[in-house]
């Protein structure tokens, strides 16, 4: 079993109220395939230019990431410098150079057709083609952004359509829908074809759809954020890797699998960059996990209470 | 076993951008009685102009609440006009008209001296009156704002080391403590005194301090917020309404606690006013917690997964 995932691999130069960090690894694609690999197998189709550096690769290699199926062109890696207020939320984007990103036209291999799939985001346009490629994918999951939902809306709804799990910020849906309530936007949103839909809430949590069925979790509390970059990428990776860890489907687990994603997002920004997935433990993911469980857990009401 | 209340009886006059009610029965001892009688008794301790309604005293009569220490002063009930916008969130004050609110001097009487207390948010001079009245309260709790932390920070303090339970928004317990990172706002607020702290966050929810022991849950999910006003008291009300019925102090107590207070929110804001207390069954509540069980419950995570 493994997870494939499409999305960007970049350097990123980070700026928060705290610290800052020149040119480090970053990219959806990258966070993904990081927090997944604690579950499993995972194989990264991406491009990156001839300046991406061998010890990038090596951080891949040394999680057993398959990194093959990321293409060394001539030309620059995507490169985004951005920088976090305050309140450590919504990023203000300082620059963006796609380079050899701006021409990706990601290439399924034989052996991932039958892969779940994540498409990190990326244009629509792309996330189809990709898709398409596919044979008989185990699951698919799905985030976008705001540029894409109001440049490519109606490519985006086709992709949605096609695809099993779509993975967005509440505000996003709100964008998508035009609803505001967010159980009309997941109406809207599963009619129009994912059979599960996920919203994160940044460092309030997130909550999962299905016809009719709901769940949510407030976010692991956390008492030093560092460096919030991935940690959307890191919640899909930790939740495609449960899943396709444990090959279940039930709601029931597809719960477990968000409060995992929920944890791997909580050790993303623990650290700048990727680095704290470089030094975590998996004993201290159960323990997390474990602890998550404790600071939510309530028993039921006393027989004849009310 | 019975809870007493110390704190506003006023009448609201409340606009959202989809509504407005006009005149309508208020403050904060109002919503937390009304939400607390569903589990026990409850005393109000307050004041009212001759302009206050005899269908307005009705309603707690109606819900077995002892409304007899509610004195009628010559003059005007306190007003408070406000505004919500399309957030839903912290409302903008148009108007507050103190009335006899603002000679409020709380007798407790001598039935009441060892009840549970809740200080509503007022002066903290006049919580801190009311709770040297007490002889031996089983358990006593505190709500404050903004204005009271700026202006009475001291007298406050002095207060919260004399109650168990210190109920205060996310905001306002960073504004008391100067601190940032939520646990360093609990790590203070409990070293100086209060056993309990809990941290409201509106639409996200409530977490919980103990010495050493920590509780989060989020907001029950509604599809239509009609007013928010009370939605704290109501939380306040449900939480000590449940202690005082159950007489378990237990942390694992507290967080059923917990999440009763925020089912009873969850209805005070389903209405304008005090009207969604005025209809809601046993059942209803009953139902809302087993459902709001369902949709934050997961299994822990299978043996030898990492």
């Amino acid at each position: 079993m493994a997870v494939t995932v499409v999305g960007s691999v970049a350097i990123d130069d980070i700026e928060t109220p705290f610290n800052k960090t020149g040119e480090v690894l970053g990219g959806s694609a990258t966070y993904f395939s990081l927090a997944a690999s604690f579950l499993t197998d995972v194989k990264i189709i991406g491009v990156v230019g001839s300046d991406f550096g061998r010890d990038y690769l090596k951080i891949f290699k040394d999680r057993s990431i398959d990194a093959k199926g990321i293409k060394i062109e001539n030309g620059k890696t995507f490169k985004w410098k951005g920088r976090y207020g305050y309140d450590m939320s919504d990023p203000e984007t300082i620059a963006t150079e796609l380079g050899v990103f701006s021409s990706f036209k990601p290439k399924i291999p034989h052996n991932s057709k039958t892969d779940m799939l994540f498409l990190a985001n990326i244009d629509p346009d792309i996330q189809f083609d990709a898709l398409k490629q596919m044979d008989a994918p185990r699951l698919t999951a799905l985030d976008t952004m705001n540029f894409w939902i109001k440049g490519k809306k109606e490519k985006l709804y086709k992709v949605i359509e096609l695809t099993d799990v779509f993975i967005i910020n509440e505000s996003e849906a709100r964008l998508l829908t035009g609803e505001s309530s967010i159980f009309l936007c997941a109406k809207t949103i599963l009619k129009s074809g994912a059979k599960i839909l996920i919203l994160k809430r940044g460092a309030y949590g997130a909550t999962m759809f299905a016809e009719n069925k709901f769940f949510m979790v407030p976010a692991y509390p956390l008492e030093n954020v560092i460096d919030p970059t991935g940690a959307g990428d890191s919640f899909a990776g930790g939740f495609l890797g449960y899943i396709d860890n444990t090959g279940d489907m039930t709601f029931d687990n597809l719960k477990k699998a968000l409060v995992f994603g929920n944890i791997m997002a909580s050790f993303a920004v623990e650290g700048f960059s990727v680095d704290r997935f470089l030094s975590v433990k998996n004993g201290e993911i159960k323990d997390r996990f474990k602890k998550f469980r404790e600071i939510t857990y309530f028993e039921e009401l006393p027989e004849g209470l009310l």
